[in-house]
Order: C-alpha cells, then structure tokens, then sequence
C-alpha cells in the first residue's frame, strides 16, 4: 500500500524543535576563542538566512515558494506499507516506512542541499563548495545547484574518488566540477601530498580544502550536508509529509525509526512526531539507530567536541567518540561520524529519543529481506533502521501487541553493491570496540561549560 | 507535475493489439521444418498459459490477482510531466513521460517478469533458466522469481559479466544463481570455451545456454524479456495506466514516443494508444526509436529470421539486419537486438506506426539535459526516446501548434554511467553504417512466405 500526497498537501513550512525544547542545545564554541561564536564569524560561509535558521526558535519556518517548486521534482515521498516484509516476518506489527531514494541524488540529502543552494543564489553566490566522503551529499549538493544556476565544486576523499568512481560520474553528470581530496589546488592539500604523495584523504581533509577554497572567493560559499540546525530543519519535510499520509490512512505510528549518522536522517522523520509528543499530543518513541563500531549515542561522551577530525570547525555541543575517532571496517559511509548534532544529542540526553547500536552483519541480512520482499535495494546506512524494525516488530509480537513502526528507508544501495558483495561473500564482520581505546578517543571530547 | 492512480484504479487486464489488427502477424516457424509451429514445440520451454496468449486474439487477457498484487510493489508508475525540461527547452509542447525505474529492476522488464514467473509457478515449475546481456532482463527476472519461490539461473554474457559487476551483484541480491557465458556447465559453452578459452560471449551464445540447461530439467522452464507477443502483452500495463492518468488531468498525447529494441517497452507504452485509434478513437502518432547502429526499422529487411545470432530459436517475421547482424559501439545494450517484434514489425509495415533511427552521440546529450533539468539519469535507451520528444517539440513549435508530447522513461542509468563517462570525455562516437554491408547481413532473413 502507498499513500501519497497531492502536490497542494505538500508542507509549506518546516518544522524547527527549538521552539518545544525546554532544554536548548548549548551554543557553538569559537574554535580559538571558546566562545559562543556570533553571524559575522559564520558569513563568509554560509548565507545569512541560513545562518538565521541556525539559531532560530521561531516552530514553523516557511519553505521559499521556489524550493517548493523543485521539491516537487521528487515530492512528496511515498508513505509505503511493508506489507510483503511483514509477511516474511510473520509479525501483526504495521510496518511503513518514507522512502526518499526516489531524490534526484538517490537519497533524502537532496531536500537541504535545493534548500541550501536556493538561499546562496539569493544572497549572489556563484558557486558552493563541498566534500564529499561516499558521495550522497555531493551528488545532492550537484543536483542542486544545477536547479539554480550555481556552480558546484566537489572535494571527495580519495579512497571514495577510486573506489566509487560511479558515485564521481553522476555528479559529473549534474554539471559539477569533482576533485579528488587531498589535491594539488589548497595549500592543506599540497601540504598533505607534500607528508605523502599516497595519501587516501579523510573527510577532515575534504571539509578543510573546501572551506579553503570558499573562504577565499568572496562569491563562494561553503555547505555542509548534516549536523547543523539547518541541515536538520530542511529534512523536516520527510516528517511533516508522513503525519499528513498518516491522516490519510487513519494511523499513526508508536515508533519512528532512522539511522543516525550526523543527524539530519533521523531528525528529518522524528522531530515531527516528537514536537507533536512535546506539544502534548500522541506519544511515540523515536529510535536513533548508529552502528556498533561507530557508537557515539550509545558509548560517546556528552561535551564539546570539533566537527571536524582536523579540529578547524566550531565546538559543537555533542555525544562524541573523539573527532579524532576512526571506525573500523563499516560499510555505510553516512553513519561513520564521530559525533552527532546538538540538537539529537540534547534530545537523547533529556530521555526524548531512545539510541542503539547494531552490528553490520544483522543489518545487512535486514537489508537484503527487504529487497527480496519489497523491492528496494536499501542503502547500507538505511539497513541499520530495518534491522531495528524487525527488533521492535518481533518485540511488539511478543508483548501481544499491534503496533505501528514508521522507519526512513533515506537512500538506495545502487552505488553501495560492492559492500553487499562482500557481505554476501562472507568478508564482512562484526566489531568489538575496545573500551580503553574509546576512552582514549573520547579524551578529545571537551567538558568545560 | 506527477499524476498517480491508486491501486484499485491498476488495470486488471492486460491489452492485446491483435484482436484490433487487420493484418494479423505471420505466425512464426519450425526452425528445421519451416513450417508454423505449434504449442508442442513451446511446450518444453514455456508454461501454456504463456503459450496460449501468445497466439491469443482475445483484446483483454485478465491479470492474475497474484500478479496485481506484486505490481502493487512499484505500480502504478506515476505519469509525470516534464516541466523543467519544457521549460529548458523554450517549448509550447508539453512533455509527459511514464516513468518505469522505480520498479524492483529499475526497468519495465519487471512488467513481463512477474507474469512470467508467476504462471511458471503456476504450472509446478521449480527453476526459470534465462539468459541477459546488460543485465535488465536477468535482474527482473531474479526479483520475480524470489516473489514467487522459485529458483532463478542467469546466463549472463561475459564481457557483461566482467564490466557491470554491480549488474551481476543485484542479480544475487536477490537470489539469483548468475553464470558468466560461455560456462563450462553447458556442452554449448564448453565447445565455445574449447575454440577459444577467452571467448566474451554474446547473446546468442548464452540463450542456447540457458536453453539447454532449461530443455534437460523438466521441472525447469525458459523466459524471454522482449520481442515475444505475450511479453509485448505484459507490458501493456504501462499505457493502459498511462490512460487512466491522461483522463484525470483531461489530457491526450498527440504522439507517443519510445525506444525499441526487441519492442516491448514501445509496445507496452503505445499500443494501448494505436488500438484506441485502431477502434475509431483518437489519432496518435506512435513512434519507435531505434540507435542509427542498429536501424533494423528503418534499413532492415522485413521478412523471416531466428530470434537469436546461433540460429536456434523458431523463425520470426519480423524488420531484421540478419540475425548475425553486431552493432558497432552502442552504449545502449537493450537496443543492441538485431530484429524487431513481429507485432511491431507488423504494424510499421501497415503504415500504423512510425520509426526513427538517432545517432547516440545526440541521444547521450539529451538525456544528459533530462537528468539536469528532471532529477533522473536515464538508461541509455531511453536517451533515444528524449531525444526525439526534444525534436517533435521544435516541430510543434516551429508548426505554432502545441503538441502533447508522451515517452516512456524505461529505466533510469545508475548502471550505465560508465558509458555517461564516455560520454562526456568525448570517448563516444557516432556510426554510419555501410549500404553494402547491411545488405550482406541481411541476406540471412528470409523472404519464403
């Protein structure tokens, strides 16, 4: 079954959970200073109305009329009940889930990068800067800027430019100029190649040759694709839509699930339900669900930590392994950040949000369900939420309940086979993180507020 | 603008052009005895169900309630119009395109692949044996099977099987046994292999494969995923939801565009509309698309010849350059076929339908401006088709006249971007080919009837 939704229903504001939050996030540290940082030390970045967004309380935030426009290229996402997965898992649990890799980029990073690049345009930027690691934010940020005239230039690390060379082309495709990271075109690149000519590259090194690059045309702005306030208010969008397909349908869901890898995944399909709870509406539980070898919700320390690995960006006030932190083998590029984004972060330390952890052999088997009896090819970030669906559906079986669960299937794994080959292949394993070493990375993570 | 159906809106019967023809199609023949063959003959490789539908003259054939039930998974496909494209394209006409590539497979082939392996199903079968090139048909085909249990063997053309192993990995995603051919499983593919150990394969090798696999198992059965009537039948479900949509929005295509290949995707998109004319009903120009490296419509001899390039299969009537015939570098894998169906040869010998042969190098470059404009990557095939919808759109306003425009966007390319990189590093070429030498190649097809 799929509900869908009118164009005219589409949300025409998004939805921002500083407004219902009794605890605000703390404020961004200067990376320098260590103080609350102000719009002056954001605007070479990022435009004004984003940045206005960022610290904003007011609930409701209006969708410009031609994000709304573009939008409507792939919105709004099907509602789709799972019927055939509920089926094979035998449960009277109601399964549906949002599916958002019908998006021109193949995943839901598409809805803040049309945002994003709109609010540039107006402010007369002519080109955006990115990086990319495993390729959905560029790809969105591409397609973006393609809708409204900006150029678009994408510093993708290395060991993803080589091995993905698919996920290179279709930005290419769209138009934007891709550039393997470390390179020859920043002094942080050359300074790199300079240590060591092989070097693979990390998104640490991506974000700072991108900012690099922007900072120094005044006609360039930077984007980032997760963890800000912004970033989480445009996804909101995916939530808003399911709680008018809801209606349609007469249900409502007791448990909203996502993978967690910045945030703006799951913040994206909860905050909706979860400002609704907090505005003393139906109650439902929100699931953040992050990878066993990548676990800062449920083994990270609270406290402030950099964005970045290299320690450029602001403090920002997180659950974080350590921004030094290195996951072991997983395969799902979107999930292997070291913290999460204030907003989840002061969620899940107020007991608003629930976290767990899942291993990637469980995931993948959930994964690969779904594409026998629904017919998609998940994203291997996507597969950790459908793992976690199957928990809480056997769950609720047990317990002699019927209950709803809503999950955001954000992405197809059409770029993501070669992980399932290993998988399939038997070269995939679980891991068993190392309490000292977390406490070793962890170290990074400032307490002092 | 995307205009769905609901699932009680799906159609319940599939269409069948025969039963409106005057001129029926020749019927096909025995390839020793060259006389018509009968059920008999299919009766080793093809469930009757099939069998009878391929001789039906019946207008409607019901869809089974199974098959309803597993098109519910991605149909209907939304009926989209192509604003942004009109747009970048300063045109009057407007551009509606169905858009098949949200299905299991990411194509139509799906369509036929469910039916196909449901009334295998049906008859006791346990295992579909089949053959693939690019790689669509097989991937279809695996998803169907696991909907219906049953077992699924690809032989898969190596130098497929070699460069798209993502093609090759979806197909075991979803449970499919996947062999490169020629393999030395078969005594086909052991006597290729002997005269040459590095033999790439082609399609003909590799359906006398799967064909000697399926004849030795009589639990065992074969599929094909184009050119027979009852796939063209299958895939009718396409336009006749294409109606549906058309009424809702108070519209009608003045001209129907698609690729063609073998010729089920044009079949399936505009023969609902040609029988509409055929009954009295309103005229529409249906034109199939075919790459000028393969113009089997337009250059080819109408006549008898074998469906496959090792002269195996019955003799069918049909627009053929020899069944030897081998396009020269054509980055579109489904039009590589060197004959058309014999329904749709048919109807372009009575003057019903139309034919057109697009250099790629045009083709690649439309749908290039698609993906930018409309947010999908096109296969390669359906390039074909935009790139004609883009020249009847100039005609029509060249005419002052403002033409509907309808075009079957048969899959979308996230497994093709090898040939976009090609592309856009000026590595790909237009071809014209020789008079002479079509003519030595078309001297296979028979004209004894």
């Amino acid at each position: 079954m799929k509900i869908y939704l009118n164009k005219d229903e589409m949300p025409t504001h998004y939805y921002n959970i500083t407004a219902d939050l009794m605890n605000k996030p703390l404020p961004p540290l200067h990376p320098q200073t260590r103080q609350p940082i102000g719009p002056d030390d954001l605007k070479v970045l990022f435009p004004m109305e984003l940045i206005k967004q960022e610290v904003s309380a007011e609930p409701y935030i209006e969708i410009p009329e031609p994000v709304r426009e573009a939008y409507a290229i792939y919105r709004p996402s099907p509602l789709i009940r799972a019927e055939r997965l509920e089926k094979a898992l035998g449960t009277k649990a109601k399964i549906f889930y949002k599916y958002e890799g019908g998006s021109p980029s193949g995943s839901h990073k598409t809805n803040t990068a049309l945002a994003q690049a709109y609010y540039n345009k107006q402010e007369g930027i002519k080109k955006i800067v990115t990086e990319t690691g495993a390729g959905q934010w560029g790809t969105a940020l591409s397609f973006a800027c393609a809708q409204f005239g900006i150029e678009c230039e994408v510093f993708m690390v290395r060991g993803s430019y080589d091995q993905k060379p698919y996920r290179k082309l279709i930005m290419e495709t769209f138009g934007a100029n891709v550039h393997a990271s470390p390179s020859e075109l920043t002094e942080v690149g050359k300074s790199q190649l300079a240590k060591d000519p092989a070097n693979i590259g990390s998104l640490g090194i991506a974000i700072s040759e991108a900012v690099e690059v922007a900072a120094q045309d005044e006609k360039a702005h930077y984007a980032l694709g997760s963890v800000l306030n912004h970033v989480l208010l445009h996804q909101t969008v995916i939530g808003l839509e399911a709680q008018k397909q809801f209606e349609k349908v007469d249900a409502y869901p007791d448990i909203v699930i996502a993978p967690l890898g910045g945030g703006s995944n799951f913040a994206g399909i909860a905050f909706p339900f979860v400002g609704e709870m907090l505005r003393g509406g139906r109650k439902v539980r929100a699931i953040a669900v992050e990878p066993a070898s990548c676990p800062k919700l449920t083994r990270g320390k609270f406290g402030y930590d950099f964005g970045d690995s290299a320690g450029y960006t602001p403090l920002l006030p997180m659950y974080s392994l350590g921004h030094e932190f290195m996951p072991p083998g997983l395969h799902a590029g979107g999930l292997r950040y070291h913290g999460a984004s204030a907003l989840c972060s002061q969620l899940l330390k107020d007991g608003l949000i629930e976290a767990v952890a899942l291993q990637q052999l469980e995931c993948f088997s959930a994964g690969l369900l779904f594409s026998k009896t629904e017919g998609i090819l998940p994203a291997p970030e996507a597969n950790h939420a459908i793992a976690q669906v199957i928990r809480e559906a056997k769950a609720a079986d047990a317990a002699g309940e019927e209950r709803t669960i809503l999950f955001n299937l954000c992405g197809h794994g059409h770029f993501d086979l070669a992980a399932y080959d290993d998988f399939l292949q038997g070269k995939l394993e679980d891991h068993v993180l190392d309490e000292e070493q977390l406490k070793i990375s962890a170290a990074g993570v400032l307490d002092q507020f």
